[in-house]
């Protein structure tokens, strides 16, 4: 009897080894610095919507040593060695806003610890070096100087976004504000953040004293940071849940890359790729590293074509991770005026057309000769793209897009060249007074009507063409239609000026 | 052996119940008034969808006593109590077209029941007292006669929505219809439903004898309804399943604040807090009271920031609910032409400017001195905003942004005088008539024109700085670009008609 | 004891039956054809994002004789008898790529198989013939000639995408070319797809020869085939997927119906049906067919009110399932200038007005007298779309929309009428050339100001009237704003136009 008891026994016992036998064990939470226990001791009160969003991030789940531990292909990680003091915990508050403390600037005592208000780039390639480094080569890295140390560029922006004064029905420009500048083509560029001494300031606290920081909040993706570094990798994965799904999304990109002047948002929500991607998404991984292509996503979404690591489901690459956003890019469609090939550093500060001017092409679209890239290196990065393609794609069908978009450009180019000798007619004429005159080329109408037809409407149709698709783009919406319906009125325009400038002489 | 049996009989009847351990008890389904079951009898199969979209509601799940149990923060009824005759039972067809029946010109015959057709606040009151209470502040609920009773805003509508007949190449004006307001302006702002009687349909169940509705439907946000209230509940809780989900998330607003005139939707879809929605929403919960920062939700939508009820994940209030949609803001981007703090009052019908014009401000900027709240008021609600803000950013990223705002509010209210200075060039000139004729100010290009800097321009410009993004809303899209352009636009105007006047005279 | 034994051992025996009694059987794969395996051999290597599309699509998961022994009511195909070949593997890549060789100019031999390039909609119609025999009575396979063979239409593509020169100020119209067309109109309308030969290209299996085919790639929903057919199936069930998801999602349609020309997708989010579906459309079932109202989706898409075959949740049909997609629709918004009655056939090329242009109405609105459907089909097709509305919405509010759709299109065809007086008015003084003079209509200034009123803002008002919506789009956003607006701006284009022809004079 006694063993039929034991048996009896053994099947309870045995019952829930069985019904739990599948459930993964509770894994031991890796440790949190004694210093990040401090930080979130007060912030789970001041700023909750912090903690909360890196409790959600793999930063707060990860230690650099686990990470390191992945297969190559679905590291995270790029940095080979972390210093031992990081090593073995998460990736906290502290571990990020305690770094290279004597190159920045906005390093102040903080609650008895030494706190960076702003996370530089320099600091994330504590771990990320890889992508850091790429990014540094980028476009993006110099978004700032860029616009800035480039006469032509910042003569637009200071014609855009200044204030104008009318007296008596005459029109003058104001320098632009810095706040103005801020909020429009630096957010997307970025700022230069510098330190102004420390500040007094109310918190939940009561008074404490921080860094008093100017153009400041920014994300722009150049932003100049106040311990010297360029670039915001919180521009696109944002804040402290340092999301690879929110990067891989289309919207991350969309904040700046939209029309009227980078339409790469708009065509790509119209075009098949983007047809497919909102209708099947929430069935797709956006987490998964490698990024296995027809598993993990069916279409392409921006990261896909441009930066993320992207193998088949056996594991093979079809493409390599970069965060040089131009290194699959042989072609530049915006740059100034006329199309070009990709310059070859980041910095395009110091290209210079054949004129002088700080310009990948002169007024009428003779490409510079020097700080471009070559044919040979344009192939190159050409072949890369019709490599992706190919994954789901034939090769006629990826070599036919790839003809039409070189056919497209041509006559864009063409189309602008006529607004722009439309525009030198108004010029000769002295019914503007733009590049000839010495003067502001962007400010009068005639000027404003030739920049819509680069700036909005032909960018429209070379994105509509190279992202396949978004016809109504290339037709009806900032595309064709608009390119020949402003040229008319361009010629109207100078009909009815030159009749008030023969009015004024009669 | 009959112990042994016994104990093998034991685990037998045991394994189901570990198995099913943690299975929820099936819930009894609280009971359906016999009225509403009448109605579900009929309508499941004369509009099945209706009946669907109930079903699927939480109206169809809980009765009023049930509601009233739950914990203050989590109880999604205001009204501390409910009349015997619905407290037990579901909220159904019924229980809320049956309300207040003497009140309603709608009410009618059907089928053996007294019906109201439209189900108006009085009637959601019933449980949801204290949010109509705030509503009826609104300025949403005074959204008619805030339009119809002004009459410069209601020559604007005439003049926007009316035909315009050709004859000799002079364009007449019409007065607007109906039918055309309430499909446009009307839409958002709510028609007047009046009941004419009743009319004969045929309905699938044959003939039936309906009250007549004029201007219906709507859903407008003051929608004047037959039992004199204003407003509609479904403008936001849409239809039959009254979900807060749907009035949480951002397409619900986005029917009527967008581009161009109120591009609220457009900016929060380029905006960083637009990015985190769209990428990550699918892991948040919208339907949780309260709703809790951090954990149901990581970045904010319209409601979070106007409306909801708002804690922390340990229970910590972070804001208020309201139903009173201006009841955190302190400034009025967009009363009419310039900015202004709020009105006191959700009826700003009565405001009248130092000139007598039934405006917030004089043509030329000045603020209105009665009917507008107080600095120290304005300093109250902005320091509410900015304690949701404080959530997730520092109390210097704050400052900074409404810093920011202010002087983008100073900057645009700057450009729309130098546009309105143009104008008034224009009538003095006799090249357009105006309001210093006597005439309309909105019907001729030029005052077109200058509609579109505060109408369009303007407003974008300031809601891409309020809602801390969109750059290119600021910039290229609606912003400051087309403000500069549409002035010289303006001056060109001015300079072409003045030629013809001239040449009239030679 | 033994008997104690073996009943514990039952036990032991009867809980893993317990624990797994719901896991449903892995069910067998049905076979894949010998043919198909030796093309997933090689193309899961070199297009691997095909076959991964193809796997998840129920065409690799489903044979023809099972999905023929599904109820009536919740078939995908409609063909009820297949070839025994075909009928018992699943739909492969050869089942679709290998049929019809000798009609298919674009068949080759490729490994050793005889295969066609495009699979044709003949080709689908194996075992979709219904679908394919109603979308050939429809417009949109009938989009390439109604376009190319109607003079008027062709002569506003080469306006509108062809290039423009410029001398001495004067703009000279290049004849469109191919490419552009391809990219533009042809891109939702489709190509003509030609073979022309074989060409060499280099795979990634070396050098291999296939079809060298013109004007491809290209998806338009009328594009002429190889094997002589119209239409493409993947416009709407994109790639190797074929899922119908993704066809009664609303951003299929979207790719060509959307602002400003035919502006449906955007009025469609804007409205409360968009609104809905945005908010809850993960909790519905695009899948299912059925489709059912209330339960597999509780607001309309595109697909809902046009296509699908929709029933209640007990199987009641409210409407039949339709490839001709203007069959439940009575009036066309959108023909060219003015609206008018459905076209009777989908080839709309032969419609003549009473002068004798190849246009539904005349130049100031008469109506053609035949090709136009009666106004008792009128009538069949309303009422079968309001008796769907009426699923949701109570007969006078269905009565009462449609009341206001009719107001709206008289309307607006009004103000039409009075832009195209102001357009003769400019003809007749020889400020532009048009019909009148022979000449293109559509090239000057004001003739495009013309197309402005009826292209784009009559079509945006019509459609957000028609689809109970959007009132931004009636309102500021391409309407009756944009209308006004734009007849001022023809008034004073002919006004400065004289003054200029009058100062040439004198």
């Amino acid at each position: 009897m006694k063993r039929v008891f034991f048996m009896v026994m053994m099947v309870f016992l045995i019952i829930p080894f069985i019904l739990f036998a599948q459930t993964p064990k509770k894994a031991v939470s890796p440790p949190i610095s004694s210093q990040t226990n401090t930080c979130l001791g007060c912030h789970k009160t001041y700023t909750p919507g912090i903690v909360e969003d890196w409790l959600k991030s793999l930063h707060s789940k990860v230690t650099p040593e686990m990470a390191l531990k992945k297969k190559p292909l679905e590291r995270r990680m790029s940095s080979e060695k972390i210093d031992a003091s990081l090593n073995k915990v998460v990736v906290g508050c502290y571990e990020c806003h305690s770094l290279n403390p004597t190159k920045h600037k906005d390093n102040f005592d903080h609650m008895g610890f030494k706190i960076n208000t702003i996370v530089s780039p320099a600091d994330c390639a504590t771990c990320h070096s890889v992508e850091t480094a790429q990014y540094l080569n980028s476009k993006k890295a110099h978004a700032v100087g860029n616009l800035t140390k480039n006469p032509v560029f910042h003569a637009l922006v200071d014609t855009v976004v200044g204030q104008k004064k009318v007296e008596n029905s005459k029109v003058t420009q104001l320098p632009s504000t810095e706040s103005t500048k801020h909020e429009t083509c630096l957010a997307c560029h970025g700022t230069e953040v510098k330190v102004q001494g420390l500040k007094e300031i109310s918190s939940a606290m009561g008074k404490i004293k921080v860094p008093s920081l100017t153009n400041w909040p920014n994300q722009g993706v150049g932003r100049l940071n106040p311990d010297g570094t360029m670039g915001s990798c919180s521009a696109c994965h944002p804040r402290h849940s340092f999301s690879i799904e929110v990067a891989r999304k289309p919207y991350t990109c969309a904040q700046c890359h939209l029309d009227p002047d980078v339409p790469a948002w708009n065509v790509y929500k119209e075009s098949k790729h983007g047809n497919i991607y909102f209708s099947k998404y929430h069935e797709w991984d956006f987490n998964s590293v490698p990024w296995k292509l027809g598993k993990d996503f069916q279409a392409p979404t921006c990261a896909a074509c441009h930066n993320s690591l992207i193998t088949t489901t056996d594991g093979k690459v079809v493409v390599e991770r970069t965060h040089d956003f131009g290194a699959r890019l042989w072609v530049r469609l915006f740059g100034l005026i006329y199309s070009h090939p990709q310059p070859v550093h980041g910095d395009t500060s110091t290209i210079k057309n054949k004129d002088g001017l700080p310009l990948p092409t002169t007024f009428t679209g003779e490409v510079a000769t020097s700080g471009l890239i070559s044919k040979d290196e344009q192939n190159l990065r050409q072949s890369k793209m019709q490599g992706f393609c190919k994954s789901c794609h034939s090769s006629q069908w990826t070599a036919n897009h790839f003809t039409k978009l070189d056919n497209t450009i041509k006559e864009v180019d063409g189309m602008i060249l006529s607004s722009t000798l439309m525009l030198l007619e108004a010029w000769k004429n002295n019914l503007a007074e733009g590049f000839i005159h010495g003067k502001n080329p962007f400010d009068d109408a005639i000027e404003q009507m030739w920049i819509r037809q680069w700036l909005f409407y032909g960018n429209s149709i070379k994105y509509s063409s190279a992202m396949t698709g978004a016809p109504d783009y290339a037709t009806f919406k900032n595309g064709w239609w608009n390119m020949g319906e402003n040229l008319q009125n361009m010629k109207d325009w100078i009909e009815f000026k030159k009749n008030v400038k023969g009015s004024e002489k009669r």
